[in-house]
């Protein structure tokens, strides 16, 4: 189908704002006359502007009589930029294909509307799947006003995290890293518990090969106050913003020091013992942290999974055995008695990363960024 | 190619066999003539006549001039059926594609010399690595003597063959758990540890709607003498084989009833008060066991993994998740303690089963059933 066609190249163009965007959406758009390319845009950084805009210009007085391809549907509203409806209207575009409508109730359907009522002819839910599934970490901060949530775990084929002495660099393969590493640039926020902090130490940073690379903020869950002072993330914290999330727990000496390291500590109520989830979550929503990736270790996994607050899983399994009953595995905490108890994965999906493999699955909540 | 085009179809025909060629390979036989197809044949079962033959017996007189694809090459000794590169001579085919040559060393070559001594063209190799794969069990018990060792397991996505209460059923979908039939039926023994059979109670049966289905030998590793004598294993030991493997630990009561219930009793040498491994596989390899599938559970695994016993891995990995520090994994017993010690898994490949992914990978001794 020649929609399809054109709205892929829509899709790959806005994959380019990968990382760049946050809050805002990934769009692409692709101007074409006669099934002929004319010139394609995307949004490449939040605040800059949208892809219509950057395709139109590209396009110049060729929009006139001209199709537009594009991810989501066109704004009608004046924010940072002009609405891109106007835009696209003034430049005498003929016909509009749209794969998926504004999640935000202020504007669904009403860039769409003004389009239609300039006498634009309007397609829309042409690869809409895809396209949602591309923005599902915008979909889901749009409508749930909520995070989204990602857990990551690294794991043998046995099911391992590490050996039963903790160790566990490196159980994948590079190319899998480096995926891992690409996640890490679009999320807002990467998230550890203080156990993991104390036994790999690890940098918690985005490590890639481009010009500007944004690192999310580090976010260690450390309800007691365990946190080694010595730590990598204490030591770079000037550098990279980097929280420590705890409770009342945690001695004030502690936090003076932290604070002078240059680490920012929040103190949240406490649910048994541990800082409670959900005031957590709560609070990223205000300080519009749009996604977040919890690293483990297997403690606070259980803790995400069992307050269903996981929405997708990235499950990178590596091709060896580690065995040992002591061995950690990605999910520790007391699990379920009976199977008809187990927590379901929705979509589990598999892709080859060199030597080993990512599966990906939804939980609990996700299913709502889908189409009905 | 057309070449590989009739490789493909004499290779499915080969798959026919399934399960009723043991300790025989699979092989399938293709006969055209201008790369029109004129018959198939295949190995149907043990001691019954060979794929050429039964190709060449559709073909009749069209089998002159013709064209003969082969998965193995055509054996050239008289056994319980006379040589098929006579057959294949006297019915006049001009040319024969092989995929495998022989892995017996006896007759290895043999054949196809046979064919050109006859002036046959003979062409070796095509799809030969897709034909050695499908007779991995025969290529490895012909040349290593010794059955070939199938680890199977089923997990969910955090690496959990059970709930910490041992509830494990189940863990897979009936599509996974088909194909886990589908494999027992091609195997000579399935294998689990006692505490599987208290546990689990299992039937380890082939359950599969066919007209013949072949139950494989079930071997319980039971080094001390802990089988339920109210288990189905033993209840239905007069109908299907049954065999429980021990040491001199197993109190000679235990035994003299198990043989009333007609299980069959085998004490072996001891390592660390259980059934020496190498000595069981011994003792297989002198039954003509060309086959195990060991089912676990964890301990089982962990024994034959850290003796490095295991040939490939069938892993099916459901979409759920369990959880819980004291669930157990697929392997057990001590685990490596550094990264650099993990058992490595080659060839690591996955297929979809309903909601379910399968995992497969070779361990070390596979490889040598691979080409250099």
């Amino acid at each position: 189908m020649p929609h399809e066609k054109w709205m892929k190249e829509a899709l790959k163009m806005a994959e380019k704002g990968w990382g760049n965007t946050n809050p805002n959406p990934l769009v692409g758009a692709v101007i074409t006359k006669e099934d002929q390319l004319i010139s394609k845009g995307y949004h490449e950084y939040a605040g800059g502007p949208h892809a219509e805009i950057n395709a139109l210009k590209k396009a110049g007085d060729a929009s006139a009589g001209s199709t537009m391809y594009v991810t989501l549907e066109p704004c009608s509203h004046y924010g940072k930029t002009p609405p891109c409806a106007e835009a696209i209207i003034k430049a005498g575009v003929e016909k509009v294909i749209i794969a998926a409508g504004d999640p935000n109730e202020k504007v669904a359907g009403k860039g769409e509307e003004m389009l239609r009522k300039a006498g634009i002819e309007v397609i829309t839910g042409v690869m809409e799947k895809e396209a949602r599934k591309q923005n599902e970490i915008f979909m889901h901060y749009i409508t749930e006003k909520k995070p989204y949530l990602i857990a990551k775990a690294a794991m043998s084929l046995d099911g391992k995290i590490a050996t039963k002495q903790g160790h566990s660099q490196w159980i994948t393969g590079e190319e899998a890293r480096n995926h891992a590493h690409w996640v890490r640039q679009r999320v807002s926020a990467i998230l550890v518990g203080v156990n993991t902090v104390i036994a790999d130490n690890p940098q918690l940073t985005v490590r890639l090969p481009l010009d500007k690379v944004n690192q999310p903020l580090r976010v260690v869950l450390d309800s007691k106050g365990n946190i080694p002072l010595t730590s990598t993330l204490v030591s770079t914290a000037k550098e990279i913003k980097t929280m420590v999330a705890t409770t009342d727990q945690m001695p004030v000496d502690l936090e003076k020091k932290l604070l002078l390291e240059g680490v920012e500590v929040v103190r949240f109520p406490h649910k048994q013992g541990q800082v409670d989830i959900q005031s957590l979550i709560d609070y990223f929503a205000s300080k519009e942290v749009d996604s977040v990736l919890v690293e483990g270790g297997s403690r606070v996994m259980a803790s995400f999974i069992s307050e269903k607050m996981i929405n997708k899983l990235l499950w990178y399994i590596a091709p060896k055995i580690i065995g040992g009953n002591k061995a950690p595995g990605p999910i520790g905490g007391e699990g379920i008695l009976h199977m008809k108890e187990a927590l379901p994965i929705t979509e589990m999906e598999t892709i080859q990363l060199g030597e080993d493999w990512l599966m990906t699955g939804y939980m609990k909540g996700a299913e709502k960024c889908l189409p009905e």
